[in-house]
């Protein structure tokens, strides 16, 4: 027999992986949760059936979330996460021995749950001493703090279903007043590629725009989720990512990665001429 | 009914593409042609099942591969194509009124008049005077040439089939040979990600390093092509894509583009840390 786990990116497209073994299935009271064991990608996570992280490529979604900003100001101490059960944008962020505390603020607990028992390889962070898990609405959570944290890091499922509201004005509004004056907000943003996503990445960046001096959109290449080309939004109150990196200094940390580095890093920001003309374009 | 047009990726990996009609299929001397209508892509044309371009994203393909080096050196004269049936690299070169000569050698006549009749998108400029189309084998054809190019462009398909002779260390020799001391060789390099193609890339590169001084990759965003993370080979005799990048001059030509401009120019040379790796180790 064959086993295949297919994704729609779009109505008319479809990704396909073929599976050894489902490992896990169940509901949530907020989402259906799915691991999945597979020849080409190791094992991989889907809620609601779409594509989290795999095995294979996970490395490239965190450590581009989590190394732009923190070689952007090294002076980091106090960081939130919002989302990110997997723990892999956790992971990353304790490689830092300058972090002191970082909150994480997962809405659905058996996420973590299933990936601690599952998912070690992203994980396996999740026990370390300076991370706080909290199990609430990172939405809710936000509102009550105030000049609290130098790095937020918005880690949301795409925005259909419980990480809806994650991209909304109030939302961001309340990430600014979160953040001290040195804040640097990062934002996964979606594909430019296929309409339903571009559509929210628009909506997020104009939404992100109204509260932030400095709004910047950078890009990787993670070939699991749609089109394999994914826009991540960085914010902030006054370092610019380019101008602020200092390359020699983070590359004397001597942390091994295997996709960022600070070439990728100011690369990155060089986007297609058609997503800087969808970023400038009226909301729809 | 549905109708879906499948790829595999790699034995474990399918993209499908919903398809409301096929408009061409055939049996050529050298290969399967086959042109379908889609209503997310457009019009797509495949060569033994496997995705050529699409009419929704060829134009980062194309343009990646002919302004970078256009760019680099905007004294290029006379060039040579090999491969590139569709017509969408000469389209990119015409528009280029600097240029005075376009050999493009394609082995599949087929190919060209099935892209002339359903591609115009593509094949539009097939018949700017500056053109000369030769149906031949590009291997043969480049063994005869010395010093008379300055830019060859190998827009090839995948190295298994009758594009497998152009990953041939002859081959890249009788490049070398037949540029000019101001020569560029770009080569479509295939994806990083996925081992088949990756073992492809690794040997094209290390090939052409034989022979020229200058040997950098880069990098584009193409959604259709396997993994969406696909890599090109600029390899020249004296100048570097970006030493010699002069981007005012470049954007002084008012040239509209919809994927490249001189950022994105310098940002694609930023390649991960793990192609890197790749590109360094031995050919397996």
């Amino acid at each position: 027999m064959e086993l295949w786990y297919t994704e729609e990116h779009s109505e008319h497209v479809r990704f396909s992986i073929k599976v050894d073994k489902q490992l896990c299935s169940k509901q949530s009271r907020f989402q259906r949760i799915d691991v999945f064991e597979s020849p080409e990608f190791g094992r991989f996570f889907t809620l609601d059936g779409l594509m989290m992280l795999t095995e294979k490529d996970e490395f490239i979604y965190h450590e581009m979330i989590v190394h732009v900003p923190m070689a952007t100001n090294p002076n980091i101490r106090r960081v939130l996460v919002i989302g990110a059960g997997d723990g892999g944008t956790v992971r990353e962020l304790t490689r830092y021995s300058t972090i002191e505390h970082i909150d994480m603020v997962e809405i659905d607990e058996e996420v973590v749950n299933v990936c601690r028992e599952l998912l070690p390889q992203t994980a396996c962070k999740l026990d370390d001493p300076r991370v706080s898990l909290r199990f609430e609405d990172g939405l809710k959570f936000v509102r009550s703090k105030e000049n609290e944290y130098d790095l937020i890091i918005v880690d949301s499922t795409d925005p259909f279903g419980p990480g809806e509201g994650l991209f909304t004005r109030e939302f961001y509004g309340n990430c600014f007043k979160a953040l001290t004056e040195d804040g640097i907000l990062v934002n996964q943003h979606e594909t430019p590629y296929y309409s339903t996503y571009a559509k929210s990445m628009k909506r997020a960046h104009k939404r992100i725009k109204e509260f932030f001096p400095v709004c910047r959109v950078y890009q990787a290449h993670i070939p699991t989720y749609p089109s394999g080309h994914w826009l991540f939004g960085f914010a902030s109150k006054k370092f610019d990512p380019i101008r602020d990196l200092d390359a020699d200094r983070w590359n004397a940390l001597g942390l091994a990665m295997r996709y960022y580095n600070t070439d990728i890093h100011t690369g990155s920001f060089a986007i297609p001429t058609y997503v800087k003309e969808l970023l400038a374009g009226d909301e729809e």
